[in-house]
């Protein structure tokens, strides 16, 4: 496709249109230029200037599948045509079969799927039907994380943007979960924050009053809050404490679900099996809004002959389901989740680690998969963010313009970059990311050094 | 379109799938038996037998431009083909010209739309505007009103669906609206029903504390609670109290809007304007998850230079944007919120109104547009209703039955039957549909007379 043929809308009336008409999301909304978006295929995007950008961010880290994959796109365009929506109540050929495949994915005993637009939605439900299935209120939430956009969402999410959300809504209590680089638990050894981390999580329980809790929710591997990929036995510990307690514990894998990490849900990786599993993203690349949440038999159960008091006008939507349909098939026939391994493993682990060698202003580096971090400091020894916690700074925007500057869309948070490819991209692609963010943090090793 | 091809899917699989794996909203998993829709058109569906019926439900009242509009079909197609989701930081033509036709349809000086996947975040959304924008924190809202699933939503939310989701929710507080069939306040024309139930609120106003109250939500019309159509001065009184305290009105135009009510805002009939307005389902007939918030300058303003602290992955979603563009340029050029108005005045209100001289377990015909409801009681002196608040009855299960056996999909709520076709509908089906209603009310006067 040449770009001349992607340009096929007017930008500066998109952009001035969006300026004068579109309240966004999570920022100021005087103080942003948006980039216009005016096509997109594969791991790229073009801008209104008809450039050619490497999307490593996945947009928002949901685009698994890569843009434009023609099989999802034709899928869609076939519902369309035969059937857009259909209310909840009633059944349809399209929503039956995503969640067939849905709850075939995930582990035995996991045969029941609610399906959402989205991942905060996800996540209320999720809630709801843990508290109802224990008869608690109490849900335990990790700081540094994101847990999504709605009330109950938005308190349990352990990030700076909870703060302006937070009317002391009851029942939500963060503990802090491993992360050796910048340890809450005075370790120095995996093992050893592993161990002190699951202490914490316990001795808060007894503290809370086990019997108060309903839940614990935990991204696999928390994402918008860093990708700290927990050390070995961390799950493990608390679905064992969760089991103690009687607990629901509730695999937030909206992020890192559907081949992110390499695996189709990134708790795979640590040998555990949850009692709820919320997703949105990559069940369909987010082509058209879709989430939900995986409930094993015994919480279903639990509204067998009672009322379950949750639902929405859009659960199961005809198209959404039909783009997860063709999503799961592509990925299945196209073996996209163990490409997203290899990627890791050959191309963004080793690039990324060497990148750390030669920039020291990378404090460490995190990931699996196609889901990574650079942990930017201005210095290694303080460990010292190059932003600060729920901010950004020069620097971080100067890091930005240069990827932008060198063909790259890149995903920032406070002092982190995060890389975060499709899941389809290729060694090829990724090596031209690479080069981009190899020159791009000459930018941010100078600002460090000169600062 | 032959009924047979459209039973392009084999039913019997779709229902033993959706039983195996699909949770549905609202209900007891092991007590339903969903119809299985295999196809629609206009104003009609196909069940998996091949059977057509005439959705005189609209689904869940969104398909307000009837199913399988061929322009919106068209325009999501084309869409999907060309670009299918871009995160809400960047701009896209789909977005930007959804909300400048939105922007368009709302009154003078709310300019700016906040794009959502659904109903329950377009409110969750407009009460943390309000919030901040005043920098109060508590919510006023109607008893009988339905506003979502999410935790705000169902809160605020006036209908026994909120009690099992009631953990002593902060800052939410209920009033009563104006009623007269059912009025709370003894009063015996609609004047005095309006005058006390703005006294009423007022009241409730003083003595919550007038600085403490952020916002009033109210359903212009409220829709699965009853469409109860408020009388004249209802809503600019409401306005006025607003003004006087300094309380963001928000009108939850979720049901009501595009189109349902022969106008493009419920709140249009009484001549009032709100600093928020919630919307979805109408604003592109669901087709593609969609939801949203029209913004006061005023309100924006607050966020011109701070950061808004919400968002969602898919604001703004292209693909449903696509959707929306679509379906209101098809409302514009045919006419459609005028043939919802015209059906209302000559096809609905006429012909029910003709139903209760002849049904006496017709208590009252309520609505405008194509947004009605019967209130079925079993004595029209105590206006006994014949099913519970909040419950089902075998009378209302036997009118269902009677509405499907007749060819009717219908909608009802505990006592009520609405009657809410799309606004494309034709006066032959709504004769048709009408016909159909009367035979399936004799099975309720029968069981009426009989109990
Ligand atoms: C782990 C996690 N949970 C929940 C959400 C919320 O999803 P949504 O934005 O679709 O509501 C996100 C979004 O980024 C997420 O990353
Ligand atoms: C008036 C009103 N507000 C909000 C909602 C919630 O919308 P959704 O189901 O899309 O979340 C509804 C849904 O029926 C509604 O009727």
């Amino acid at each position: 496709m040449t770009t001349d043929a992607l340009v096929t809308t007017d930008a500066a009336r998109t952009y001035a249109m969006d300026r004068a008409h579109v309240f966004h999301s999570w920022v100021a909304q005087d103080l942003i230029t948006p980039l216009v978006i005016t096509a997109a295929q594969g791991s790229y995007v073009w801008d209104g200037d008809g450039r050619r950008l490497l999307d490593l961010s996945s947009q928002l880290v949901n685009t698994n599948i890569g843009h434009q994959h023609p099989k999802v796109v034709a899928a869609i365009q076939e519902q369309a045509g035969r059937l857009c929506t259909v209310a909840p109540q009633h059944a349809n050929d399209q929503r039956s079969e995503a969640a067939r495949l849905i709850a075939e994915l995930a582990p035995d005993g996991m045969e029941k799927v609610f399906f959402t637009n989205g991942g905060a939605e996800a996540i209320e439900n999720a809630v709801r039907m843990a508290r109802l299935h224990t008869g608690r209120v109490k849900v335990l939430a990790q700081y540094r994380s994101y847990h999504g956009g709605t009330s109950t969402a938005i308190n349990l999410t352990g990030d700076p943007r909870r703060w302006a959300n937070d009317y002391g809504s009851a029942g939500v209590v963060h503990f802090f979960g491993p992360f050796l680089y910048r340890s809450a638990f005075h370790a120095t050894t995996e093992q050893e924050e592993c161990e002190r981390a699951l202490e914490h999580l316990e001795h808060l329980i007894r503290f809370e009053g086990p019997d108060t809790i309903a839940a614990i929710v935990l991204e696999s591997i928390p994402g918008t809050a860093g990708i700290m990929v927990p050390p070995p036995g961390y799950l493990r510990g608390v679905r064992e404490i969760c089991d103690r307690y009687g607990i629901i514990y509730i695999a937030d894998e909206v992020m890192a679900g559907f081949g992110r990490t390499g695996a189709w849900f990134a708790f795979e990786h640590f040998d555990v099996v949850p009692d709820l599993i919320t997703f949105a993203k990559g069940v369909n690349s987010g082509y058209v809004p879709l989430g939900g949440v995986v409930i094993s038999e015994e919480i279903a159960a639990t509204f067998g002959t009672r009322a379950y008091p949750g639902g929405l006008t859009y659960s199961g939507h005809p198209l959404a389901c039909s783009a997860a349909v063709a999503t799961i098939g592509a990925m299945h026939d196209e073996g996209i989740v163990e490409n997203a391994a290899r990627l890791g493993e050959t191309v963004l682990g080793p690039g990324l680690r060497a990148l750390a060698e030669k920039h020291p202003s990378i404090g460490e580096v995190r990931g699996l998969g196609v889901f990574w971090a650079l942990d930017l400091v201005s210095d290694r020894e303080t460990k010292e963010p190059v932003a600060p916690y729920g901010g950004t700074s020069p620097v971080m925007r100067e890091l930005v313009a240069a990827c932008l500057a060198g063909g790259v869309l890149p995903f920032t948070n406070y002092h982190r970059l995060h890389v975060v490819p499709p899941c389809t991209a290729t060694p090829e692609e990724l090596a031209e990311g690479l080069a981009v963010l190899d020159a791009a943090l000459d930018v941010v090793d100078a600002a460090v050094s000169a600062g």
